[in-house]
């Protein structure tokens, strides 16, 4: 009997030239399968709910891949963690029907994008958030974001070398906070269109900034062309936070909190 | 007329020998020093408020230099940020009298230590915080915390190499916390002896995974014998968070806030 082994990742995706294999760079899935193949002692192909890119990290990741025979999930968590870098470890493990798929049975994929919004930079926070010392109307960025939300055409919001088929996604909620120094956007979507996170949270920025007004999300969009579209906002500020399946999801509801302020930096003296 | 310049400090602690300057080892006294120069236009020497270890780090950070110029705030926080690597950050600057120095005139210096307590360590925040897998009572942390606040003979908490000349010092406060898998252990202090901060977390770690008993952090305080203490416990836990001067001190009012769990992990599926 077949079973399908699904895995909870977590990963700094500053050493990876991002999820998915390829030639000349070190891919997470390459790590990942090596580790994995030592505790199954064969191969195994993964499946991944969402191929990050270069630099993006991973609080969420989830993979699966079939499996004959019975492991503890002490064993997967143990066995795989023992064989990883520390840049990347294992979560939690469960199992799932044969015709279950990280990537073709989720529903809804949740991300966060995390901008250090102060005059100067972080030291302890370098690569885990993107600097923008700019002070950023959060009002005008959320006024933006909500103009987004709904089932749209997002050909202006999508990279050039996007393979997708159709440019049509649903964004469920597209959230922009500030917490002391941090500004949060998140976003939940039935999926995604390749960079379509980081052109999103480039256009919210400019917004942000005051670059451009509100409603220029709205143009963005209604253009349906990438040339109409904003910068695409650095990798290491975008987080994959998790996954909805059929009955079940990672907890993303964490997402929802915030860090407070005072806990990564410090105001001037007074 | 010499000014007494004062700088506000952050720093990722990792790459560097401690703060202070010495011989086969980088520290950050050596780089902070080369960037203020540059501004300066001339050598200077600083003085800072508290001289961490090597691996520790500080979003609180004070030094003074003497300098008998005018220069902006501006001229000196851009200046030295440009001249810095990226992970030192310069936050603030003020002027002081000629008599003020970061270190003598310091009243009370405040340090937070950061414990990662859920069964696998994080890869997000690897060299941030120090992971204890087994999860800590937090309540018996705190009975033991409470032990050691007040003036006493901190002798059983003292590096062995330690070269102040009393053992005897007055902590103010010292509190342990608990924020989804955070274990926070904030401590405030007159000064503080060589590895002080450490071995109290090292301590309390100790009675936290349940190896020894809540009123061990006195036993141990009454030996006034290193010998009888506990474990160092690592430095890329610590942070020094600020500093109380007569009249003004750094923002550390933040480090009574925590950060909330799911910001940077998440939990198993549900």
């Amino acid at each position: 009997m077949v079973l399908k082994v699904v895995l909870g990742l977590e990963y700094d995706g500053t050493a990876y030239a991002g999820w998915q294999k390829q030639k000349n760079a070190l891919a997470v899935q390459v790590v990942v399968e090596k580790a994995i193949a030592v505790v199954a002692n064969q191969p195994v192909a993964t499946v991944c709910a969402g191929r990050t890119d270069s630099g993006v990290h991973a609080l969420g990741q989830v993979v699966s891949f079939d499996y004959e025979r019975n492991r503890s999930s002490k064993a997967w968590i143990r066995g795989c963690n023992s064989n990883l870098p520390a840049d990347v470890r294992v979560l939690w493990v469960r199992h799932a029907e044969e015709d279950f798929s990280a990537r073709f049975s989720a529903v809804q994929r949740h991300y966060r994008y995390l901008i250090y919004n102060r005059p100067v930079a972080s030291s302890i926070l370098a690569r885990r958030v993107v600097h923008q010392p700019r002070i950023m109307d959060v009002e005008a960025m959320q006024l933006a974001a909500a103009a987004l939300v709904g089932t749209h055409d997002f050909s202006s919001y999508r990279a050039t070398a996007c393979q997708a088929s159709s440019p049509v996604r649903t964004i469920s909620r597209l959230q922009v906070s500030r917490t002391g120094d941090f500004v949060i956007i998140e976003v939940s979507a039935n999926a995604f269109l390749h960079h379509m996170v980081r052109n999103i949270a480039g256009v919210l920025m400019a917004i942000g900034i005051g670059d451009k007004p509100a409603h220029w999300s709205a143009t963005v969009l209604s253009a349906r062309d990438r040339r109409q579209g904003g910068m695409t906002a650095p990798p290491h500020g975008l987080y994959f936070v998790g996954v909805d399946y059929p009955g079940w999801s990672t907890d993303f509801g964490a997402m929802l909190k915030v860090p407070v302020n005072g806990f990564w930096s410090q105001s001037d003296p007074s």
